[in-house]
C-alpha cells in the first residue's frame, strides 16, 4: 500500500531533504509539493540534485486537494506554520517540522518566539516529536511536532541520564557545535562562503537560544522539577551535521552505562565503546546518532558526545520516523541510508 | 535470490564506498571483506560510519574461501591487482576498479603505467567497464575493467560526437576539475586539510595524465583513426565530484541533439536542456551525470560540461551497474539513491 | 609626507581590502570612508577584523571634504560609479575599482554593461589601469579604472604572447577558476555556504562574462586587428584566488621564454621554471602573480597557468599599486606582503 | 640596526609563519634556515608561497655558524629540541616554540610528554613566554619557551580572573575550537582534506590533551594553590584559529571588568564590548586576540570567548613578540599587520 504525502514548503532545505529521503522510502509517494513564492515552477527548477526524480509541480498551498492526501509533511516557518496548519482539514496526519507546536505551554512560546501563540487548542493538541522517546504518543498522534534539531543533540544525550538520576541536574552544559545547513537559506551575510567559511562564532550565547525552551520543558518534566541547563551553541564551515558536547557531574561509567542500556535496543541510536567519541562525519546524510562517553581527569566529570546530522535524524529523517510510525508502517522505512563518507 | 559479494581492498574510498551502496542494494549480500594491512580489523574501526552494517570481520585475501563468492569487486592499487586478480579462480566473476585491466594493448599499458603487464592473458578477456557503451559485453563478461573517473566524465561528454561526425577530432579539449577523494587514502602533505583547502592547482597537466591512455584507446577505436586530445585536470577544494569542460569544434545545437539522443534512454545520463549547465552539487554521492551544452560566443565552438561523483558513477557506482549486468539483475538496482544536497 | 585618502564604498570586500592593505602602507592616511546605507556606523562594526585600527567613521559620500582628501579609491558598483564619480571635484585623483571606465568604447561599454554610459568625457579620460603594461599613462593620469580581476589575470597570461607575436590569434582559449569573494557580498543562494561549499560550476560560460569586453579591447589592440578568444570561468568553493588556465597554440618553450623576458624586472610578477604550474595558494592575500608555462603533448600546445588574488592583485592590491604612481611614491610601498600559507 | 636570525625547523607551517611574518619586520634578517632533511633545498622549493624572497638555502643545524646570529628561533618537534637546544652555543639567544621548556617540574613534563627530560638544567633556566604576563623576564631571558597555542588562547582568558579572585576555581571548563594547522604538516589519515572537511570532532579529550600541564602550571602559580580546569579540544575543518569558549562561575560583568582593565594598555589583546562575542575570522593571520564575555541565563555564570590565530599569537607571532624584547627593540615591531577577511 503506497501512502500519498504532500510536503508544505518544499523550496527549503528540510523541504529537500523529505523529497530525497521519501524517494528511497518504500511506501510513500509524493502527490503534492507547495512553494508560494516558487508556485508553478518544476521542483527541479529549485532543486536542480532532484531532478532524475518524477514529482509534482510545486503549488500554493490553497492549490492542493488534500483530500487526496493521507500525510502531510510541514516545513514552514514558525509563526507561518500556525496559521496555515489552522486551516488545514482538521483530521489529516500532519508532521510540523517548525518550532510552532513544541512547546506545550503558550507562555513559553511567547517568551521564547517573542509573539503569542494563534492556534493555543492545536498546540494542545500536538505530541512533541522526539520519536524514541514518545513512541506511543505519535503512533495515536495526528498533529506532531519535529524537535529542534539541536534539541534532539542534547536530548539524546541527556534524557536517559536524568531519567536514571546519576547526573547532578543543577551542572549541566551543552557546549553545540553546528553545521550551517540548520540555519536553512536565508540570505544572511555571515551565512555566505565567504564569511562563513575557514572560522568559527557562537551564536544566541549566554542562554538565548529557543531550544533552551525545549530543554527546559522536557528535562523538567522528568524530573519532576525545574531543570535549567547551559547551552552555547557554535556555528562551524560545515553543511551538514551537529557535535554536542554534553559536561555532565556523575560517574562517568555509569553515565555510559546508562545510556548504553537506553538504547540497546534503538535502530538508531548508537551508544560507542566508553571512552570513544564519535565524529560528525560517520552520520552525514543519515538518521542515525552516535554517543560517546568519557570520564574527565577529574573524578566525577562525565563528558557525553552526541552526534547528528541536523538535517536528517534532526529534522527530515526524524519526520519520517514520526510519519512511519502514525502510518503504521516499519518505523525505519526508508531510513537505513548509510551515511556519506567522505 | 542473493548474490554473495567479496570485496577486496575494503579500506580504501572506493571500498567503504561499495559498502555504502550495496547496503542498500536489494540482492547482494557482503559475505568478505579484505584489508591486507588492516586483517582482522572490524570495518567500524577502519570507516566509523559504517558501524551499523552487520559486516564481516576484515580478512587477508587468501584467507577468503572464494567458492562461496559470486562476485568479487576488487578495489586494489594498479599493479597489485593484477598479481592478485591472476591468483583468483579463473571462473570467478571479478569488477575491478583499478587501472590494471582498461588498457587493452599491453604497449600502452607499460607506456602510461611505467612498467610491463604481468598478467597479459587476463587484459586480453578484460571488458572495459563503460557501462552504457559495453553493455552486451559486459553481460557475457568475467572481467570487467572499470574506468578511470575521469575518462568516465570525459567520455560521457565526448563517444557521441566522435560516433555521429559532429565535432572536429584534432581540437578536443577537455579542462576538468576533480575532488580530492579521487586521489584516494594517500598521505601526501598536498592533500592535507591545511593545504589543499581554500585553493586550486593543475596536476599530471600537459598530456601526462594516465587516463589519457583511456581516452586515445576508446576515441581512436570510434573515430577509426588516431584521435589525441588536450587534457589538464585540476584538483579543487572539494571532496567528491569531477566536472569536465570540454571545449569543441561544431555546431553547439547539433552537439546537444546528438547527447540528448544518445542518452535519451539512459537511466543514469541526464541531458539538461540546451545552454543549461551542470554542477557537481547536484550528483554528490549518486550514480547520476548530468549533462549540459552551450554555444561560445565564436560561431562553430560548443562547450560540453559533464559532471559525475568520482567514487559513485566514476568507480564504485559503475563497478555495481557493471555486477548488476554480470549477475543478470536489473541494472538499475541499488543506485537509484538521490544525491545529498546541501 | 602622508597622503590622505578617501574610500568610497568602505562596506565591501574591496573597499575592507584596501583598508587592509593600506593599514601597512608607509605613507597613506586614511581620513575619510563612505558607506551609503551604513553611514555613522564604525568600520569595525561592519567589518570587526579592523577593529584594531583608529578609522574615520562611515560617512555618506556627499558628507566629505575633498579637499582635504589627495586620492580617493572608489570601490561602488558599476553604473553607481559614473554617477557618483562625475560629481567628484574634477581636480581629485581616483583610482576606480569598478568597470565603469574600463572600457574606452561607449558602444562596447553598452553592450556589456547592458546599459548607456552616462560621463563618457569621463570615460575618455580615464586610464586603463593594468600597472605593469600602462605605468607612464597611469603615472599622469587623473582617473585610473581598476582591470577586471579575471581581465588581470588573462592578460598576465597573454599580452606578451600577443605583443611578440609567438602564438595563434584565432584559438586562445582561456578556462578560469574563481573565488568566491569575487563576487562581493551580495547576498544570493549560490554563494551561502552551504550551496557554494563542496562543488564547482561555470557561470557566464559561453562568451557572456563581462570581463571578454576587456580582453577584446586590450588584446585586438595590442594584435592590430580583432581578436576574440573563448572565455569560461567557473566558481570554486575558495574564498580568494584565480587560476587561469589559458591554452594557445605556439611553441611552449617560446611562450615561457617569452614571458620570462617580458616580466624579469616585475616586482610582482613571477615566471615559474618551465614546466612548473603555480597554485592560488601560494599567492593568497598578496599582489603578486605566479605564472608557469607547460608543454601539451600535443606539439605546438602550450599552456599557461596564471594565478593571482582577486581582491589584491585582481583588485584593491591593484588599485594601491597605481594610486603609488599617481602619487608619485614607491610603487610597491605597502605591496610586499608575503602570501598567508596555509 | 638589523638583528641576524636563524630558524631551526623551517620546513614546517610555525617555521614558515615566522619567515611570512620576519620579512615585514623592520630589523630582522634572516641569515640561516634548517631542516634536516629538506637541506640544500630552496625555501621555494619547500614553500612556494615565500618564492618572492631572498632567503638562505636550506641547511643541517650543524652547518649554521652560530657566531654570526643574534637570536635563533627554534621550531622543532618536542623531545627532539631538547637535544638540539643543548648542543647551541650557551649564550646563544634563543626562541622555543616546541613543548620542551614550557613545564618548570620535570616531573610534570614526563607525565604529559611521556618521557623524562634530557636537559634539565636548561629547562630550570627556561623563561615561560606568554608574553603579556612575562614582559620582564622574556626581556631578561636567553632562552624563553613559547606556550602552546591552546594554552595562549586559554589563558589570555583567565589569568586575570584568577588573579582577581573574581570566579570560583574549582568549576572552570574550556571548550576549544581549533583549527588544523595546529596539528603541523603531520602525515595522518584524520588530516586529510577528505577526511577533516565537513565534518568535527573531539580530540585528546578527557583531560589527556598536554597543554593542561601548562594550564595546571600557570594558574596554580596564579592562585597559590592547585587548580585544575577541564579542557576539551575540537578539531575543526578551519586552516587557521582557536575558539575557546571558558565557562566559569562568577558575576559576568565583573569577568568583563575585569579583563577589560587588565588589558587596557595590551596593544594585541582586545576586549569587545560586553556581551559582544567575537569570531575566529577576524583575527586569522594576525598576532591580535580578541576577547568576549557575556552572561549566561543563569545568574553567577559568566562564558568567556577568546580567539587567536595558533600560527600567529599562538606561535610564531608570540616568539617574534618575545624576540623583539630579547633584542631590546618596539615589542610590537612586525606584528602590526591586520588580519586577513574574508
Amino acid at each position: 500500500m503506497t501512502h500519498r504525502i504532500a510536503i508544505l514548503g518544499a523550496s527549503g532545505y528540510t523541504g529537500a531533504e523529505l523529497v530525497r529521503l521519501i524517494a528511497s522510502h518504500p511506501s510513500m509517494e509524493i502527490v503534492a509539493l507547495s512553494a508560494d513564492r516558487k508556485a508553478d515552477m518544476a521542483m527541479a527548477e529549485v532543486f536542480p540534485f532532484l531532478r532524475h526524480l518524477p514529482l509534482p509541480t510545486l503549488q500554493k498551498i490553497d492549490e492542493i486537494d488534500f483530500s487526496q492526501v493521507d500525510l502531510c509533511f510541514c516545513a514552514l516557518p514558525h509563526a507561518t506554520t500556525q496559521v496555515v496548519v489552522s486551516a488545514l482539514p482538521r483530521d489529516l496526519k500532519i508532521v510540523d517540522l517548525s518550532a510552532d507546536f513544541r512547546l506545550r505551554d503558550v507562555a513559553e512560546y511567547e517568551k521564547w518566539y517573542g509573539q503569542p501563540h494563534t492556534a493555543p487548542d492545536l498546540q494542545a493538541e500536538a505530541v512533541y516529536g522526539l520519536t524514541e522517546f514518545y513512541r506511543e504518543d505519535i503512533r495515536a498522534g495526528r498533529l506532531v511536532a519535529g524537535t529542534g534539531c539541536n534539541a534532539a543533540a542534547g536530548q539524546f544525550a541527556l534524557r536517559p541520564l536524568i531519567s536514571a538520576g546519576v547526573i547532578d541536574l543543577d551542572s549541566i552544559l551543552i557546549d553545540l557545535k553546528a553545521g550551517v545547513s540548520g540555519a536553512g537559506r536565508s540570505l544572511k551575510e555571515n551565512l555566505l562562503h565567504a564569511e562563513l567559511s575557514g572560522g568559527t562564532h557562537t551564536y544566541s550565547a549566554g542562554g538565548k537560544h529557543r531550544h533552551l525552551g525545549e530543554f527546559d520543558q522536557e528535562f523538567s518534566k522528568i524530573a519532576g522539577r525545574p531543570v535549567h541547563i547551559q547551552f552555547t551553541p557554535h556555528l562551524l564551515p560545515m553543511n551538514r551535521g551537529i557535535l554536542a558536547t554534553t559536561y555532565v557531574r556523575g560517574d562517568a561509567k555509569e553515565v555510559h552505562a546508562t545510556l548504553a542500556k537506553a538504547y540497546a535496543d534503538e535502530p538508531f541510536l548508537q551508544v560507542l565503546p566508553f571512552g570513544t567519541l564519535p565524529s560528525t562525519r560517520d552520520i552525514a546524510g543519515s538518521n542515525y546518532c552516535h554517543l560517546g562517553v568519557i570520564g574527565d581527569r577529574i573524578a566525577g566529570r562525565a563528558i557525553v558526545v552526541s552526534v547528528l546530522d541536523n538535517l536528517t535524524k534532526g529534522s527530515s529523517g526524524q519526520a519520517i520516523q514520526n510519519a512511519n510510525l502514525m502510518l503504521g508502517i516499519d518505523e525505519t522505512a526508508g531510513l537505513l541510508l548509510a551515511p556519506m563518507f567522505p
